[in-house]
């Protein structure tokens, strides 16, 4: 299901009068403005595969219908997504869940819709249908060298995928860990999982980058086996220049500075990429900025600062993935939220005066360097990110098109009320 | 299956007498030890249906093998443990995953295993096949009165399957609750709640008492309608004197002093019962004792204290129920340390030198308060334990038999591998 | 010292034409901005005396001068910020460290400086010098009767000073609690705080109010004898209809949902007043909205619709007041982002479409309830509260004018570097 | 004031019989107690000078008399303590609370006592009279080179000192870090105490070791800029192999797995000691093991282990260090228990089955590991503990004796009721 042109800028042409009144406003008080609308252009956002069905917890899972029933109408449907907002050109991929049979057709399909692949995501955390071990007692870490064989060569066999596909990356995250103490000896199980990881990674493209995800605790709940950005550090460390830290926003301790961790990860050279979510209390997956948006956008002020400071490409050097999964909304509304969710914090995060930030900093100023944050993220920078899409194609108010389009009756109707995508 | 008395004697008699100097041992310390194995040996914990299989998480269910595949083999697990430990005579039945098409048949079969029917649970947080209206945004909060009628009727159909079965209270647990700010108005979800918490209260037998569970989080991860001990007093005060307030240990915020809550419940008479299972971060549902055993020592101080306060019986006027999910253990195992942690923790608690206490607590004597606490603590009541077991026809060490006998091979050989318990 | 009104009227002569752009585009986006303007104009918000110090960890203190060294200088400090702000007209004391040796002149100077006597609060969390009893351990909890009955002469003492300045409410903060486990018995310290607070209530004017304040830990780590709402609302309930709960932000376990327990004690008719603040972690009585102003937005939510529903007036019939402690800003400048910071979020909060936003609850559509809540949020409202400051005769930016006035060096050189104002 | 080693031995013959009873049962028990007691007898744990006096929180101080006047005294008290338990042979000075004026005779007052010196404490959290550089705004990490330079020579002085009293490691614990986002460089501020580490680190005697501690929070309430273990690994690893990590147990996030770290910090060789206490919240101070006694004996599982694993020397290869501070308890007394719960951990983690806990590892048999665990934990090894304190010529029950000498009204009559000891 595909939304016409034409549509989007007949309801974009409802809105212009408004929003240009908006726009002049805001260029009015922010000199560099066009330099922010550009940097907006650039930026894009990986959609992951798992993301476009509703998602479960233990305790059920209520589907809404027409969710994709395979890889193509993910695509499709991330398609739709970057038609109507122009920031969700990529997408990450999930094996065994989206197997491409035919990659070379898959690959012209997301072309089609202008999209690419993002990071491969390999599946140790479950059992598959005739799988010959289990990972009930974790898959890298496990004691029996059989199952963190299997384990690697499935990791491998995902590179090999995504190779085929012309994606970059693989993200690692590990379920591994225990749930009671004395389940594993701490030492035996880093080391088995740093093993597995090393055979990995001599499999990894030259120019591919490998990323540790770490997680503090679920589905283990005593320890993980990369349970902190020191482990994942440790991890990446040893493995060498092609490993990378991966930071979900929702895989952390209570209260942790996440924006402290993103910060020395980027000046080490470690940072590798991002899993947005939101969350209250703990791997909630909850819509991107929907519970702490003043914490997303302190990340991002570090993520442009520390970028910046390394002549890095924002819009390339790091990987921006969403990872939400959505119980009580339509998946498809939501990532059209978490999606402005990610442009408006970052939009805050280029306002910021730097220089008078460096400087309030220098002369221990703490109030006029409050300040200077605040002033950039109590902007309303709604109509710099829609000028942004407008400019791109897309539309001012993607939400209000999904919705005036009834896009989710449609899919319902063409794929049924009954099917459930693959992912949790 | 059944463990034969003959072999259960036959165990204890290869233990018997290291277990006879350890308790001799113990005796020339405790002058009341024999009011302790009194108490120890009128000590009943249900055990939930649920738990006899394998638990999951959202990200995967890894089952053993050998699970009860019906009420009647459900039934029959309990006996097991039961007859091993004395300790677990009571099972808390959860509809519709154990409805019982033959009341009386099941009250017959449970009855020859020597067990009763502890609370019944409802569940409203699931879609049923079939069902009429969905559970999605809530059930009791719902802000559709059909839904709500749904959830009523289910739960006053849920009272009239435990009359029939000779339960005297329901657990009623809402997973009711928001994701995301906005969602839901606090006070109509409380205000609906209240109302359909009443119109099941009103169908309640008079002898029956009606529990409210309390929950911080999960599976909503913005809101929970009944939140928290304080959410649960309200409604329980409102409803009337069957109403009370019903403490599973995983269900607080982190670092909650719940022996407090349960001494302040106990003062308000409104204290009805708990849910044993231990956990790091959230609702684990792990092994109780497995994580904190000294605050599970510390709760029972309070529940011993607490109910001695109001000249309540130990064994009966509170429901001691177990609540856990178990990932990687055999749930029978589990059970069984399960029941052990929960027994050693009274005995502990039925060891603190009130008297002491008091005195030292009426001189501020932090010191000398800590020692007495420490002291009850410090000492290894195992024998007491196991004792009291053995005096009630028990083994002296449950699982050394149940994995003598090699019980889940049993299992297995009869149930199959791959059958899988209702539940989560 | 004071700033002119002529200097004021200087700086918004300056400010002007940027303000004037910034309001006349938000009052073509928003219909009921004058609605908006006039509640902004009347809310005022206290400001405890405490605060005008620097506050100080229990690692020490940095002090940076100029602070008042007496109560007349704490209430020149408050008429300055209220000069400014328009919005801090009224000052919180604190006995013993605020005692007025001559009422009736501090009452006429507040009333020159347009400031009203807002709640009184007591202290039995420190020991003065020549007290004949101890605080150690507690004081309406303690276990000796000379000692509760010391504590509560206090508190009669301090309503009593309290109805010579004009107050009309009694702060109880308590840190009764206990450091180790077993050192108190939770239902005495219950019961002797109980009996404690009925007689100071018994000596409440009959248009005096009683807060109960409750705080989950600090300065006592194991327990606190009123550490959550619960157990205050079960105080101010058996207390009677004088006595409410007080809400700080800063004294809840981490991850609370404050805006529900908001909610409810509205609901209850129990929610008395508020301490603002802002935290990371615990108590850390940070500025307002430094670290988490959506929450405080979502707060405010709660009050403006919680108030509505009972006809209260926003201004008056709750008792605001901020709760800070500011070990490295200059604590004038923090009370003035503090209180932007509040105006913000009440502002924001007026803003949502409540019609909207319930109609959207009854068709359960999230998506659309969360944009209703983020649309407000997201607007830049400080032109509105900079309007409604200016026509009230303060200054279109407090801040600017207070270091363009070099306000802190007068206070230096009038009353010295090294001057330490009371409080923690 | 001393205790006469008649006296000792008076009360310890009272015990003796009902001691002798309670070991012959545990012997014949425990294969290895012989073992067992000899590394018990090893064991030093050092005390803190700062822990001799009443601790305090912001809210206030309650010092209960006889406090230490001077260092003279502190070594007295610690002698005091170490002749009763055996195992606090040693202090750990803070500079400049403690400032030998006489090192040699300080040294031989130590050696008295048979107490030597543990590491080194440098203070810049507090201002100092006199001194020329405030560290409001940090001292490593200061923008400023001249206060970083204070604070570098600080630390080279405490070494110096520390030298000439034959202490071998030197403890910097930093309170940098920043109280609101915007107030500082995380990643100028990472470099800035780098480069100041180093240079302190230049001056360190070959033989001498560095503790580089870490805090997740307090004093500083945003962000710490020594947070983490992942931190403070960062800077031992970037400073050389005579730096590690120190690990406090209370300065970890909520929930955070300590034993985990601990165990990977000693894999990495990068554990340098550690500072114990317990805690509820956050850095809360409590005596050793009167909380989280299980966590204790997990974390102690994992030290042995993890020194074995390294042909580690138990006794001397970690620095072994109290940090508590006691507000409600007379401060020697409360040593005793912390030095004897640590004791208790120990003996138990020395007890158990490390091969059986290997193999049951190796079949991924969670409830043996479990079991196994336990099976040490749940021991009364309290006679262990006391017969290895007997056999080194200490008491039996050396809080008993430390009452029964009316210890405290002594020191009291002595030094006089006001005294106050220098730390927090």
């Amino acid at each position: 299901m595909q939304i016409d042109q034409n549509k989007i800028d007949g309801y974009n042409g409802q809105a212009l009068r408004k929003h240009e009144r908006a726009l002049a406003y805001l260029q009015g008080e922010i000199p560099h403005a066009e330099e922010v609308l550009r940097l907006l252009g650039e930026f894009q956002v990986a959609i992951p595969s798992w993301a476009l069905g509703t998602g479960g917890t233990r305790f059920g899972r209520f589907p809404a219908g027409g969710e994709p029933r395979n890889l193509e109408e993910k695509i499709e449907d991330i398609g739709l997504l970057h038609r109507l907002n122009r920031a969700s050109g990529a997408i990450s991929l999930h094996i065994p869940w989206d197997i491409p049979e035919d990659p070379a057709h898959i690959r012209a399909l997301a072309a089609a819709h202008g999209i690419r692949f993002d990071a491969m995501n390999s599946n140790t955390f479950q059992d598959q249908p005739g799988q010959e071990h289990s990972y009930k007692f974790g898959s890298l870490q496990h004691v029996n060298r059989d199952v963190r064989k299997q384990a690697i060569e499935h990791n491998i066999e995902v590179i090999r995928q995504g190779v085929a596909l012309g994606s970059e990356s693989l993200t690692v995250w590990l379920s591994d860990g225990s749930c009671f103490p004395g389940q594993l000896s701490f030492r035996k199980a880093f080391e088995n999982t740093l093993e597995g990881l090393s055979e990995i990674y001599a499999e990894l493209p030259d120019h591919w980058k490998m990323f540790v995800e770490y997680k503090a605790f679920e589905p283990n709940f005593y320890s993980t086996t990369v349970g902190d950005w020191g482990q994942s550090y440790l991890f990446a460390s040893k493995l060498g220049k092609k490993a990378y830290t991966l930071v979900d926003l929702g895989h952390h301790l209570p209260n942790a500075n996440i924006e402290q961790i993103v910060s020395l990860l980027l000046m080490e050279g470690k940072l590798g990429g991002f899993h947005f979510n939101d969350s209250k209390y703990g791997d909630d997956d909850l819509t991107v900025g929907s519970i702490k948006p003043y914490q997303l956008f302190l990340i991002f002020c570090e993520l442009v600062d520390g970028m910046n400071a390394r002549n890095m490409k924002h819009a390339t050097d790091l990987g921006w993935m969403i990872d939400a999964s959505h119980n009580v909304k339509d998946p498809l509304e939501d990532l059209l939220q978490s999606v402005e969710a990610i442009l408006i914090a970052y939009a805050q995060a280029l306002l910021v005066d730097r220089a008078a930030l460096t400087a309030a900093q220098e002369r221990n100023d703490v109030v006029a360097a409050q300040e200077i944050l605040q002033q950039a993220y109590r902007t309303d920078v709604r109509p710099l990110v829609a000028e942004a899409r407008l400019r791109a194609g897309g539309a001012l108010s993607p939400l209000g098109v999904y919705r005036g389009e009834k896009v989710r009756s449609g899919l319902i109707s063409r794929r049924g009320v009954s099917t459930i995508a693959t992912g949790l």
